[in-house]
């Protein structure tokens, strides 16, 4: 007898109908005679509803406007978790929702974005031995001062691979409305491959670059505890894609995928002092505000100044530009240009770690298609570079191709 | 400095406008240095809404179905008590939301319609006394398994007075989209009037006679603590009708108010054996059914046998006529006549204990609108009779009018 966890979106909990789809779902582990942990969103739409109405009483700003923001948008899995144990209970399975104060998922009091401390698993494992399918309200759980919390957008999934550490769970399998992790977005390249197995890393840069299948904390946990992640979907009746360790996936690859993000804003300020902290002093006003920069180049100094360009998230660009403006006269520089018209492609494949020559294929590919790289950046698996944003397809397409990654016809 | 309790209805906090203007009570009673606790309902429909889906997925029968429901209709007061406390921080004013698990409201554990067993007012108390508003969520609690529970329909009622008594406050106002407890339903008879005060036990047979204005189980919970409860309107700033102790309404009448009900079946059994203990054999199978019987009249026995008549609610007809027919052999009667166009009219006051011939008065008003009566049962305060349906107006009208009732010009 096998323990799973099955985590399902809020796409799979929409309405009625799709929560008995999902209770046949669940059913089918039963039978097999496994003990099994359900995990929930809210019914799509759902908690963009309850965020509008929190946001127009609230700027939602304060510690105390976000500890009510949290009580009023956990309601949406109370719904659903509950909504789904009648339907399992209907179809003759003993099952029973819990929320995350009453599983005792313990999280730290940043609310709006908690972290989970502990989960008090001995509740939940005498409710499983008990023969009882345990639904859980995902994305949420409770402070020490007994506050309701949230995990932040896509938390749904961090709860579910973390109660699938804290209960040493067999699988973890994140039902959602992709059918697996393909080797690049399929809208973009029809010939993009779904991946049966893929490494935690690998899937840890792929989320942070885009593809936006699991939340990168979910993957981060999962590569922690060594919980074995399927990403599936709840529509289609086929095997997913496995998140596991490296060394198990056996299929033979030099690159994993390639990702691309045109959430990127390209900033560079020209004729900044090149002397030693200048760089700390160019981001001390961007980190104040918590925008998180990404790229970074600083050309070679000629004249005692230098050219500094980095890039931030599309969404913070006024923020930043605002920023760097009021500090123009503390940091020096001459003029600021931004450029929002770009788009970040990367390739990744835990086969960079042994095989030389992968970074000098992707400039030549995109050299043979005319696309001007901006930036580049590398990290141990994942090699980035920033291009005009009009090239962002192409870039892809090509890469794929010249990686081997296309599906044979 | 008087520790205040509020209590909206759904109407009250139906959309974010209505909150608002909710958040603009609230702050004119703590601008006048007030303590002020607050009990919200679920924004009107919603409750609806999620009863609708819970009942498509579960006949709601078993224990353990009623849990989820409770878990899921309670959400609703979860969002409104949230948006509330928001609304009141944009205010300037220190408040936070409190789900029943969190305010320590404990019930027994029978869900769909639990009772109040305990609350823990020590919380509630150094909340209030940091100056901090408590925004409560009605209708719900939870039992000393961690489930929560909800109070039956209207429980947001009990909520508020039951939290009066535990804080001892000096006033709990029920805020509703009417402006108080009037001497009979103002859409029936124009000349209606507002009463400033009424005795709790008034409030009690007007209540279960079909004046919606409060739940049953929040009045009797009223006059148990001598709860000062106000009824008034959130929609117009005029003072409403307060519930007090009889000797409290100085006002002097004989009569407080005329009420109606057309939730009436009425059910007669020919030729009944009489014989003791014939009664309790013919209530039986309601009782088993859990079918309130009402009025009961037996007629004088001529022959050996006797005619039993006797109401139940309109609702329960169809059940109640299948287990009489059901139990015709055991009971022995020869007819069953089921007549569901009737209505009960009562007149109420606490008058009635000192004063003779009020039933009197009743009787030939209605003989001389020529409205027969078919049967009367009585209270220590309350007489009531029942008449054709068609009739109900033209009696209340009557009545009001003979009792003295009648706004002045």
């Amino acid at each position: 007898m096998a323990i799973i966890v099955q985590k399902f979106g809020g796409t799979s909990v929409g309405d009625i109908n799709r929560i008995k789809n999902v209770a046949t779902i669940v059913k089918r582990e039963v039978d097999a005679g496994n003990q099994v942990v359900v995990v929930v969103s809210a019914m799509s739409g759902k908690t963009n509803e309850l965020v509008g109405w929190a946001e127009s009483l609230s700027p939602l700003q304060s510690d105390e406007a976000l500890k009510e923001y949290d009580s009023v948008i956990s309601s949406g899995e109370q719904v659903t978790s509950g909504l789904l144990a009648l339907a399992l209970q209907s179809s003759g399975i003993k099952a029973r929702s819990w929320l995350g104060w009453q599983v005792g998922l313990e999280t730290c009091a940043m609310h709006g974005k908690a972290r989970i401390k502990d989960i008090k698993a001995d509740l939940l494992k005498s409710s499983l031995e008990k023969g009882e399918v345990a639904v859980i309200a995902g994305f949420q759980g409770v402070t020490e001062d007994n506050r309701i919390t949230t995990l932040g957008r896509g938390g749904s999934d961090t709860s579910a691979v973390a109660i699938a550490a804290a209960i040493k769970a067999d699988r973890c399998d994140i039902y959602t409305d992709v059918d697996g992790i393909y080797t690049t977005d399929p809208r973009i390249v029809p010939k993009a491959r779904k991946l049966n197995k893929i490494a935690y890393e690998e899937m840890l840069e792929l989320a942070s670059l885009g593809a936006k299948v699991l939340q990168i904390r979910s993957v981060e946990m999962a590569m922690k505890h060594k919980v074995r992640v399927q990403v599936l979907s709840s529509f289609a009746d086929t095997p997913g894609s496995l998140l596991v360790d490296e060394e198990e996936v056996v299929e033979r690859r030099l690159i994993t995928g390639v990702a691309y993000s045109r959430n990127e804003t390209q900033i560079t300020l020209t004729k900044v002092l090149d002397k030693p902290g200048v760089a700390a002093e160019i981001f001390a006003p961007l980190t104040e505000k918590e925008i998180n920069v990404d790229m970074i180049v600083q050309n070679i100094s000629e004249d005692g100044t230098t050219d500094m360009t980095f890039t931030i998230p599309k969404a913070d660009t006024d923020m930043a530009v605002s920023a760097l403006e009021k500090a123009k006269d503390s940091l020096g520089y001459k003029t600021m240009k931004v450029d929002r018209n770009v788009a970040k492609i990367s390739v990744v494949g835990v086969g960079m770690r042994s095989h030389a020559g992968l970074a000098q294929k992707m400039f030549q590919t995109l050299a043979e298609k005319n696309i001007n790289i901006l930036v580049i950046s590398t990290s141990e698996i994942k090699i980035s570079v920033l291009v005009a944003e009009e090239y962002t397809e192409l870039a892809v397409r090509a890469l794929h191709t010249a990686y081997g990654l296309d599906a044979k016809e």
